[in-house]
């Protein structure tokens, strides 16, 4: 499969990065197959391999290149984010280009690569010509040749759902993991018993962290890998159409960026901007109206409590249109009923709160998932119970929006042409952002969530939003690639395993020790932390199991788990019990001038530094998969400046499972030649605000 | 195959027609099928045939039923089209309407048959149940047993074209021509060897006219036919989606009408309001602003002279909003220019045309064929020598509208993308009527032109039309089935081999002989008539044969081929050779009091008359596809009342090819007692208006 890139390269087509530690080549085989490399610190991060395409009813673009051209030029900037972990963002790089030409067809390849101090990006291009115009993809054929059986924090590859916990093993053990890591949801779509998921995070025996991801996915199928176990080498698997095919294409055109990061720092692998870099600027031109936005919800009640999004039980299917709302009984029990949205209103207004999320506020609940139904929801009608205009202006009134909920089903053309109205109702509601949500099989059948269909769908939803003013938080869309840097109103998505499983049947402790190795690389999660009741006893009499986690880690995922969107995801009732502890989650920032992770290993531990972007406070977030002692130096305060720390830790006898609740809170002065040694036990953490006191 | 259906009636389910001419019956065989038959004056049109479904994971709705209740209704009604052949239109049926009841699984399915003296319609009825909610269709079975080996007209079973000559032949026969019929376009896909497309044509050798087809459809995929050769039986065929489901149904709901049109007299059956008929009134309030429309077109300038829709010849391809199309080369024969289209303006205003069809006025036409291309039109922006708002301008002054054109290229998502844009420029222009089409494959891909997803598209086209009061003209969408009773902003559809074959190679002579008896039948076609210059050769460098027809069939074709929407599809030049023929063009209704049909015979001739509605005119056209005197009474006329007859006849030594512009036109004094006698050549045909004396 890859002998051909083992071949010794013809010439050297190498570039290093600024700081000269990484290298990076692309060159040919004696095949005339393009190939790259790269290595780091003198050591091998990807061996010798092959780069191309399979193509439908034409011949492939895999072999019998030349190379025609190659150039090298050096780019630097400094850009400020709309929101962020840091103010401003250094995109420094040096870029090789190589233009390929296939010696019998003529056509022409090009393959541009950006090589950072953290990693390299490269993506195919190909520039007008006549002999390549229109032309379809059967499968991508980039190849990443590792150089050892490194470990592996994989989940499986999916074309409808990343909502796996990851499994750690050597590469050499993912085929025989593989069964065991499937798990069913209403989108699950596997293909391959090697195939895994991007990013992908993998570390070598000798302490070399590398990630796999990409970036700028646009109007192309999500990237999958799949494994040679036999020379450990992965190959792209791109997500396919209804006819199978996986990318259509028309040149003037490229692919995403396919990402290779790499540090011997596991810290690095959190703070680097390679994927937020290799996106294009900003095209918003006023971005004034984009803001962070930290929010409690009319969700957990459903989730957590089994409560219905459904008004009514009767009947055993509803039409939009024609099904009378008024004359059926309610079930009594719908959670999005005007009242209970104003007792929400008053909480999330006295505890300084942006917004308030409704889910199950619109007809059509019922029998919304699972049937393919078409015309599912229509995004405008509340159910009887639900004055939306009503709670709207009370919410106004209070200082609270309501962020609205479009959950599409997975009926896209049904939520295509309602999304215009829909996004009106907003504006005139005065509401800015939304949550939609994807769940189920696609319509059109066929097509599924991770194809270049949906890919097109998922941007055109944020871009018609931006002409909105509107703020998009999707779930169950395609994993983020950076495109939040392009469009920030992109605030958030979804795409991984989140809280709402901890009420399914738990998330491991590991599993938000990795996430931000892997799921965060390409943008912000909508985890919607804060959990503080881990009985699910208490929630549901169904449930019978424990949130695997501590209070105070569900206050420190606040910091390891950025994003500008943050949920406080149980009930007014529950927080009104722990009022010190929610105390932290009414005053964490949701946005940064300077992020520093002072302690990082995946699916092991994250402590991390943030400076608020409003004031010069500083926040430390810690979560640990085991009993941990943390230890680290506040270095990163201002010199001479006085502190008072305020540490939400782990109580000595807390524990998950059995003494989740167990916190103490202690204060203490600071400055910036303070140590902290601070435990956290297994699935616990612990969280820290400190102020200047001068 | 149907041997279930062959058994006995276990009981006598039969309701007769208002006359009693008619009889149909609804019962069930010995295994609990549901069966159904429909005889004429004592003589078998449809055998006993087996009615029911092959579900898709859920056990099958066929055998195994009881019938647990039936009830029998009349019902009289006359109603007024918006437009039509006529003012008034009899809606008198019996109706039987019985219960199912599936045995083993308590799923009820109701078949409720319609009786007429000119046919039955009958469409499946799910109630709404607790067992039976939602289910995919593998496949109905709804079988036509007939009782003869019938002489059958009938284009190829296809997903995604009509546009086929039809065939004329006995029923055993079909499978050995089939492979002869098929011809491919850009949309073709043929299914079986004996497939066949409804409206079919069938005649019985002692003379009984049959016609079986569907109505209102509505959610459903369309109706072909599948025929069992052995036992000359046809089963329902339905189109498939990207996953060969052929329907995915919520209870409650029902299927389209399945129709059989029946009668001794040819006539009857281009009379029939059958189809009309069973599709719902009128669900559009004010519909002062729906009216027949004669028109030309910058049309047959490409489809005829081979000019091109594009406007450039200088790029391999074009990216909306990326190609810059001010700085290519113009190809300088690009008919959608602002002169000509001026031009063409002024002479459909010196004729008394109410609009102008521009076709080729948006950018994108360079590579909009057969790359699946998504973003392929925009519907909103002019090329560079098109001055949208001047032309309008002009237009209005003159006192001509603009009938835009949207060809999607069958990319329907990014059609209802720009819909909305797109109707709102046309009513901030004031242009009320839209040419739409669907050349190429469909995207999504996987789906086909007639499934269900399509069906849904179409008529959301003309539903959200009807809300920007605009008029609907779809080309190459499903067949029609009478929705435009319910949607009069439905004014036409192709649907057919149209005149634009007469260009590509030709019609034959019977083919608008035989389309009144079968395309016709769901709904209006936008045949585009009026052609006169008949040497393509004088056309185009590249064609070298003749359109199959005389001056005198094309004026005829305003009368045979009903449509309020008519074009004179010519240039202006030509006409201007032959003032006193396109005269006739100039003065023919396209909306009507009332209509006769004198004389008919599939495939063979057709001669109507029509009163014009807003006058005490008649027009009377024919058409014949061999030498043939026609002979007629006037007696429709006012007895009493003189009249003068214009005839426009082909001359005595007119013909096809060969001398095909030779025509006649003669006045004559006339009254109800006068007998015509009137000849037409091969392909040829004649026209008359009789106008009141007094």
């Amino acid at each position: 499969m890859t002998s051909c890139c083992l071949l010794a390269l013809n010439a050297s087509g190498g570039v290093t990065s600024p700081n000269g530690l990484l290298e990076a080549t692309l060159d040919i085989s004696n095949i005339g197959r393009p190939v790259y490399s790269v290595n780091y610190k003198g050591k091998p991060v990807i061996l010798p391999s092959g780069l191309g395409f399979e193509l439908r009813g034409d011949s492939d673009l895999l072999n019998g290149f030349e190379i025609v051209a190659s150039d090298t030029t050096d780019f630097h900037e400094v850009w400020q984010p709309v929101w962020g972990e840091n103010t401003n963002i250094d995109n420094t790089y040096r870029e090789l280009s190589v233009s390929y030409r296939q010696k019998d067809t003529g056509r022409q390849m090009n393959i541009r690569m950006r090589v950072y101090d953290d990693g390299v990006g490269f993506r195919y291009e190909f520039p007008q010509q006549n002999n390549l115009v229109y032309f379809v993809i059967n499968e991508e054929k980039t190849e990443f040749a590792m150089p050892s059986d490194m470990t592996a924090w994989w989940i499986p590859g999916d074309y409808g759902t990343q909502e796996y916990e990851y499994t750690e093993c050597k590469l050499s053990e993912i085929s025989k993991l593989y069964p065991d890591t499937l798990e069913l949801n209403s989108n699950q779509q596997d293909f391959s018993r090697t195939g895994v998921q991007t990013s992908l995070q993998l570390k070598s025996d000798d302490g070399l962290y590398v990630n796999i991801h990409e970036a700028a996915l646009v109007d192309y199928p999500c990237l999958h890998l799949n494994l040679n176990e036999e020379n450990l080498t992965f190959t792209s698997w791109l997500t396919p159409d209804a006819e199978g095919a996986k990318g259509r294409m028309q040149a003037p055109c490229h692919t995403p960026w396919r990402t290779v990061m790499v540090s011997d720092d596991a810290r690095q692998i959190l703070a680097s901007n390679l994927i937020l870099n290799l996106n294009e600027p900003c095209k918003i031109e006023d971005t004034s109206w984009i803001h962070p936005v930290k929010y409690m919800g009319i969700w957990w009640e459903m989730i957590g409590h089994d409560k219905p999004w459904a008004y009514t039980f009767d009947l055993p299917s509803v039409q939009l249109g024609k099904t009378d709302y008024t004359s059926v009984k309610p079930n009594g029990v719908h959670p999005a009923n005007t009242a209970n949205a104003k007792r929400y209103i008053d909480f999330a207004a006295e505890h300084g709160f942006d917004q308030l999320l409704i889910e199950g506020w619109n007809i059509g609940w019922e029998d919304w998932m699972g049937h393919r139904k078409d015309y599912v929801f229509d995004f405008m009608t509340p159910y009887p119970d639900f004055d939306l205009e009503e709670v709207n202006e009370y919410a106004r009134s209070k200082g609270i929006k309501i962020m609205m909920h479009h959950e599409t089903s997975s009926s896209i053309r049904n939520y295509e042409r309602h999304m215009e109205a829909a996004y009106n109702l907003m504006n005139r509601l005065g509401n800015d952002a939304v949550k939609s949500g994807y769940v189920g099989n696609i319509i059109p059948v066929g097509e599924h969530h991770f194809g270049q269909w949906m890919v097109n769908h998922y941007l055109y939803c944020v871009t018609e939003a931006a002409k909105h003013k509107i703020m998009v938080n999707a779930h169950e869309a395609v994993h983020p690639t950076g495109l939040c840097r392009t469009w920030p109103n992109l605030v958030a998505n979804e795409s991984a395993r989140g809280t709402e499983y901890e009420s399914f049947k738990g998330n491991s402790t590991s599993h938000t020790c990795i996430l931000p190795f892997t799921r965060l690389q390409g943008g912000p999660m909508d985890y919607t932390p804060g959990i503080f009741e881990m009985d699910m006893s208490k929630c549901s009499d169904n449930k019978h199991h424990f949130v695997n986690t501590t209070i105070c880690r569900q206050l420190a995922l606040y910091l390891t788990m950025y994003s500008p969107l943050q949920m406080a995801a149980d009930l007014p009732e529950v927080y009104e019990q722990f009022p010190d502890a929610f105390e932290f989650i009414k005053e964490v920032p949701v946005d940064w001038q300077h992020s520093i992770y002072l302690e990082a290993e995946p699916a092991r531990y994250i402590t991390v530094a943030r400076k608020d972007k409003a004031s010069e406070a500083w926040y430390v977030g810690s979560i640990s998969a085991n009993d941990r002692k943390s230890k680290f130096s506040l270095d990163f305060l201002e010199p001479g400046k006085k502190y008072e720390a305020t540490i939400y830790a782990d109580a000595e006898d807390a524990a998950i499972v059995t003494n989740p609740q167990a916190y103490k809170i202690t204060k203490k002065k600071v400055n910036s030649k303070s140590q902290l040694e601070l435990n956290s036990v297994a699935g616990g953490g612990y969280a820290i605000s400190i102020k200047p006191l001068n």
